[in-house]
């Protein structure tokens, strides 16, 4: 295949509860997450649900972050895509992991691009 | 596992290459095929990149949908994932597939959520 970016996707289990359901606090987690692992960002957009949880989406140069939160089950699904070499997206990774302290995480890593028939996942 | 939610991957190939340059119909082809299949608009972000390229990224209710362009390559990537049960993503698909002409498909299917061993995958 012709690879054109790498997708991380992500699920975090045993996370803060209370962080979870803290829109502005995801906003701060998910923003420098990805502004001190070298990503561009280009917009955003976080909404807090009622009564419980959260989502966000930061679009960046490099292609996008999405993160969307389940508080009640300590849950939250990650989703990291960069089509840059510039921005490490295991470092950003880590450090929503450790934003959210999550104790239990789920990833997979798909080749994104060309050709693909999603023949090169690694799981671990 | 505990399914959370249905996460399609889906690259497009062979794509209108005027298309996938246009922010504005991009921007019109995305929220339109949400809306019409059931998801309700949170947010959005669009971008068009000099000198070519779009990426756009629309919080729904029930979680997200991320395109990026490459009109280059006549390619485009694809994300649209849902937790809820109203919105219908196979249809989504088809109308953001139909929007941007494309007539070379692939589509991973993911479900997301706690105890994920990702050993769900349906690759079409």
């Amino acid at each position: 295949m012709h690879s054109l970016g790498t997708h991380l996707i992500i699920e975090l289990e045993k996370c803060n509860q209370n962080i979870l359901d803290d829109k502005v606090l995801i906003e701060t987690i998910l923003t420098n997450a990805a502004s001190e692992s070298g990503a561009q960002i280009i917009g955003s957009t976080f909404h807090k649900f009622i009564p419980i949880g959260v989502t966000g989406v930061v679009s960046i140069s490099e292609s996008h972050l999405a993160v969307h939160t389940w508080p009640e089950l300590s849950y939250a699904s990650v989703d990291i895509f960069s089509c840059g070499d510039n921005f490490n997206l295991n470092e950003c990774a880590q450090k929503i992991i450790r934003g959210f302290q999550s104790t239990k995480v789920s990833k997979m890593k798909i080749d994104r691009g060309i050709d693909n028939k999603f023949s090169n996942q690694e799981i671990s």
